[in-house]
């Protein structure tokens, strides 16, 4: 007979849960968001939406209804009644037996969880410390996969160090972008706001490109370059953006102090803005 | 009130079974083993063990015992009474709230698989077809983690082309592994077993070690240097090697015939070789 094994609990495998023979878990085969609502309204919805479909697409995931993904997320946040909600979803390839060929009519697996943030205007107040790590990923950091065990080690070390992120290295020695967040850099006397162009090798972040969006706003000029561990810890300031915390100041960059171990003030007049456009596009 | 949604269910979050919160599925941040019998015998078990714990102590895993794994695995496959059984085994860095950085307290979890293993000798009699796709996994293939999707994507392309194994190809143009097995090229005229040296690039494979050590009773010896796609179209025998299936011979590269389209006799020596070992070793 078949069998499974729980931990310690031997079962046989025709009475295993479906989420023990799910290819998210065997293989990482499928693709996330994370969504956050600010004071009871959900933020950048459709572009979260676009880029998960984008995703599915990537890796071939069919028969998911965005259309019922949206009404889904919009139901459990309801329910939900979290103002300042993070709204985590996945979808999986779906449930069989251990082989890497999917079957062709395989059902896709929908997972969503609404839980709170919470605050973290101290934490944002204060700035946050990064370490490098190497970026040992994989080709195509593009798609928003649930393959993140590099990701994993590099916050585990960071964690180590003291600090909040991992900023990834790549080969060249070039940043690509923090493990689980995108990476800038000011450059105060030129007023330049500086990130890596998209590619294969990056998130194609929403957070970064509503951040180049109000950059003008904020007097800054977007420019688009790599750049290296050394030009960092030499910058004027640096941030990250992720959905969850918007833009959150770095203070230091491998232990080097950056504009005075504090936010500068170009970080600050973004995450101004960054709020200012909250309010006007939150839904 | 924090939820859940588990397709159109939704529950809260507090009644969420352990399975949907663990990091297996959120990040892929576990490691596995696949494991086989012939004729109701365990083979290379202690080889696996080595692996997985080395695996383990790659990413940082801790808190399962080696000996309660042994003990887990042979309890399990003496109650599943399948004399030719796949046994997969995977261990997860445990299940909490999805965050990078894990909790330093948490619990792994011990997943484990008793199934059984097909006939495959008209398979292996009549060899397999593969096609080319490019490596695009993460820089740490010699872990055997549970990040397996450019793996699935790899495979998907290959069954396409109504191939059965997917052989990857790095940026350099030369050959890693297949998306799931080693990879051997034969140089008859020189008697040669050319595989690609072991690095981070592949997977230590149990079988390809077992092979290499069987070469010189199949009159060959073991060169260990990089293929290209170009060697592998002209090569005079190709085949995989993996656990549950050991040697199998490749009769199509892509589309090119390969030893007349039909695996070739050093290919069949090291199947018979493979054999007299399998007798004298499985415990």
């Amino acid at each position: 007979m078949e069998i499974a094994v729980i931990n310690d609990k031997q079962i046989p495998l025709t009475q295993l849960d479906p989420a023990y023979l799910d290819r998210g878990t065997y293989f990482g085969d499928g693709v996330y968001e994370v969504v956050r609502s600010y004071d009871g309204r959900i933020f950048a919805l459709d572009d979260h939406l676009a880029r998960f479909a984008r995703s599915m697409r990537e890796i071939q995931i069919t028969g998911l209804d965005l259309d019922h993904v949206r009404k889904t997320i919009r139901s459990a946040f309801a329910q939900a009644e979290i103002p300042n909600a993070r709204i985590y979803f996945h979808v999986t390839r779906g449930s069989e037996r251990r082989e890497h060929a999917p079957s062709p009519d395989l059902a896709p697996n929908f997972f969503l969880t609404v839980t709170e943030i919470g605050d973290c205007s101290a934490r944002k107040a204060a700035g946050v410390k990064v370490a490098t790590y190497p970026d040992i990923r994989w080709k195509r950091c593009d798609i928003k996969s649930l393959n993140l065990l590099p990701n994993v080690m590099a916050r585990m070390e960071a964690k180590k160090k003291g600090c909040d992120e991992a900023i990834l290295v790549d080969e060249k020695g070039d940043i690509t972008e923090g493990a689980g967040s995108a990476f800038f850099m000011i450059d105060a006397s030129n007023r330049h706001l500086i990130t890596r162009p998209l590619g294969r090798e990056i998130l194609p972040s929403i957070t970064r490109r509503i951040v180049e969006q109000i950059a003008p706003a904020a007097g800054l000029t977007v420019i688009e370059r790599t750049i290296t561990p050394r030009q960092a810890k030499k910058a004027d300031e640096l941030f990250l953006a992720v959905t969850t915390t918007d833009i959150t100041g770095i203070t230091h960059f491998d232990e080097h102090p950056i504009a005075n171990a504090t936010p500068g003030p170009y970080t600050k007049a973004l995450a101004a803005e960054f709020q200012k456009l909250v309010k006007t596009q939150t839904s």
